[in-house]
């Protein structure tokens, strides 16, 4: 088995890393925040204290950090990801950033020999853990062959979308239509219970047809229990959002629904939800507590 | 049994009508343009040649037209519904009408004596045929005992809400829904298709997460395909929207994503796609042609 | 000099009726609260208890009420101004309505002999008091030469435009504009503010430059001042931006901007500022207070 | 007289240069393309063949170009004016760009020892022509002195807004409402044509009113006239909206007004507009050509 690396242990970081280990391999770990890898030592993993060293141990590193700037700083700065590089050295960002982010990364891994695969994830907390995730690979396909045990471990599917920037345009593809979607069931909800109806009704309506979707049920019965406890902050999502618009000016399509939806989120955030689950939008829709 | 009729055979209330005959139900059938009754008249319904006549003969009579224009007509034009009921007489309205238009009728029904139920459907004709529509009522409870069976033979589930205008407010939540979320699906699909990406990765890779739902195939697929045969017009899923938005005016319920859909399905019918099915509406979001 | 009549002396229609009177009209006036007709019978004007009965004792009566609603009530109710017109009679409707409302109301005026002339107005309370209102007129010509008096001691332009239902469109197309504007004013200060700017210097720098205009500066001090005493209440400013929006979808017309902006001031209303002056529309935007 | 510098010769550059010169002013210039100088240098300038040796030739150096990009890359790449900086050097920057940009530019300016303000302008081609800008200044303080004189000779007004990145936030908060607004115009003139009513009649009206500013005359004209001859090039309203939707996002201020009119600008640049004035925002709307 290859010696892998595992760089990020937060929400999403950690049981992703977990599942490779249970899976058998060799890890060697890091997170900015050394407290967050206990887990990953008890079970067996070796925590050490740079990107670099990580690197420097295994075959294939994954990362999975919160945003683009914490991509670049963990790639970067000193002895950051790029000054382990190497021949026969594999790296696998699996962050969700913009296209633009994931070029920079992935030219600079290669041209110092090393393979690249920009890699997001579709799926949260719950997904990670039961190694369920749905993984959009884009970059060195002839990477794909060594860190494909690693994407088993941890995911239900994975999907080679070719050069660098496919991936990462996709899975901001999804985040937008998912920040769409979280918006139109936050409507609905909200119409509903001012139009007297029951929101639980609402759901079991979605439920029972053609926009039946496992989202609808979880989120939705969320909001209706107003448990704003977070799986995906809100703020991510907000940030996913903007990138999505930005990346849809970059190919001049006009995108209103995802547009607003973004103004939305910002407007919840501003109300100071941005660290409840992505779900708490809702709240930005009804009417201020009495 | 109970003495069945049926007003309006059109794109839905043809497969309904349809189906009521197949469970047994004694049918007599109107609709405007007569030619469209061929089918049902074969399958052995009684033709007539106005409402007045359908309610004349019928213990329960459903009814199933385009829109509140045509449900107004149908009830209190000269020889229309609202002649014939009496005492004994029950009145199934399943268009989609606005909640006002819907007390307008129930109200009038109700004054006439007879029992009446607003009763839209969710779901378009496939389902429509399949005996697989969802059923959302209110009005009076008392009439739930003799429509159920016509229900059971039209749809899959029948969800009882409570007082007139509970049904119509709740079928235009969820259309208001699916209008959003088309858009979405449009949005997805357009910034797909101009970062590089291939339709089909993105369909796949919805399927597999918590955002899949039967629409986004269904639909998702006919706009790949550039299939734009109308199930349900365009413009039918605007003037929901239209009404939705009204009823979140109502209600003082802002509802910014399906206010902007709404827009993006008028740019859609202006260049000129409104008699095509709702998935036309991402044509308003692709390049125009070279 | 004509009899002239006037119907409904609120915010707007008192003003606009006294500057008839300081014209030298002779003026028979009504209102559903008498009240509010106190200081117009001081200036010499004769109140009566029914619209029948100033349409009955004047050549050309003006109407001022708040929405289609009340115009339509005004017109039709029992004692209402259709029961007293009749050949020689002119109605003028300077109420905002739409133009289906305009259609129904100069239809049936004209059907008894009367000539019509809908009138919407621009601008609000200062310039009705000042005589400086800007008029739009459309429906018989005719009616022009006998109205025009009135036009001039109410207003400093009036504008002539053709058919009944050009004028309330033309007025719905202004204050969709106004909407938007004061949206954009409202998203301008909000930013300046959140950025450590000063709201003065944005209001000094737009009335510096092509976009200055007079609203910016009244409405923007307004809001920097914390001033919400209605001059045109939100809600009425929200009704507009409604019918304007439905007037797009009558022609397919898409308007993003205006639909939005409805949004914003429907959120506004939720959170129970209906009644102040539109310009409360800011608070949407701003952060709520600790 | 102090010696001025100016880099950027292009639409506005150009103008402004000249005005320096017309002011008496002894003017150093470089442009890229090196022709657009070459009215500059009939009338007096010196030109040169990089950014560092017009900040060598200078006490104080005015720059204008099109957007961040350009303005890092003048001040930046090999012989670019950051080479050129030491103590006594002014360096003013009138291109538009996002704070964050200013920021980067102004430290690294005053890193060196020089003074930086950041200037960025309201007002297109013609009153740059005239001398008639409205100059928004930010940085250092002492640098005003000695840049005021060139700037009484370009503008009509300069405000001083305090620190770095309060000037861009300000230009960046006028545009958005400047984009904001023109969508609104667009949408009033094609509800206006589709409702059956002149164009001209709303200008008309919007011109007596409260609604009243330079703009609606101007671009409301030459929409009418379909002249799209660029003034200020829709793809760079586009980016300012960009940019104010992104300021909106770093201090958590939902812009719903300008995201839409930013998603209708794209679509109007995707229709291939975008080098066309801003002003053909309004084909994205009007129904397209039979």
């Amino acid at each position: 088995m290859a010696k892998y690396g595992f760089i990020g242990s937060g929400l999403m970081g950690n049981p992703m890393a977990m599942n490779l280990i249970k899976a058998g391999h060799q890890l060697t770990v890091y997170n900015r925040d050394a407290a967050k890898c206990k887990n990953l030592v008890e079970a067996g993993a070796t925590q050490v204290s740079t990107p670099l060293e990580v690197v420097a141990a295994a075959d294939v590193t994954y990362c999975m950090v919160s945003d683009p700037e914490a991509a670049m700083a963990v790639c970067f700065s000193p002895h950051g990801v790029i000054q382990g590089v190497g021949s026969g050295k594999g790296y696998v960002d699996m962050s969700t950033v913009d296209p633009q982010t994931a070029e920079k990364i992935g030219i600079s891994i290669q041209a110092r020999g090393g393979e690249y695969l920009e890699a997001p994830v579709s799926g949260t907390v719950q997904p990670a853990r039961d190694g369920q995730l749905v993984i959009m690979a884009a970059g060195d396909e002839s990477l794909m062959k060594r860190a494909q045990a690693g994407f088993d471990a941890m995911g239900k599917k994975t999907v080679f979308l070719g050069e660098i920037g496919a991936a990462s345009s996709m899975k901001l593809t999804v985040n937008m239509m998912m920040g769409s979607m979280i918006t139109a069931l936050s409507e609905g909800l909200t119409l509903a219970e001012a139009s007297g109806l029951k929101g639980e009704d609402l759901l079991d309506i979605l439920a029972a047809g053609a926009l039946a979707c496992p989202m609808f049920q979880g989120k939705g019965s969320a909001m209706l229990a107003n448990n704003f406890t977070a799986n995906f902050p809100l703020k991510h999502l907000q940030k996913d959002l903007r990138l999505a618009v930005q990346l849809g000016d970059h190919h001049r399509v006009p995108l209103a629904n995802a547009a607003v939806s973004n103004e939305v989120a910002k407007r919840a955030c501003q109300i100071g939800l941005e660290n409840d689950d992505m779900c708490a939008i809702v709240q930005a829709l009804r009417p201020p507590q009495a």
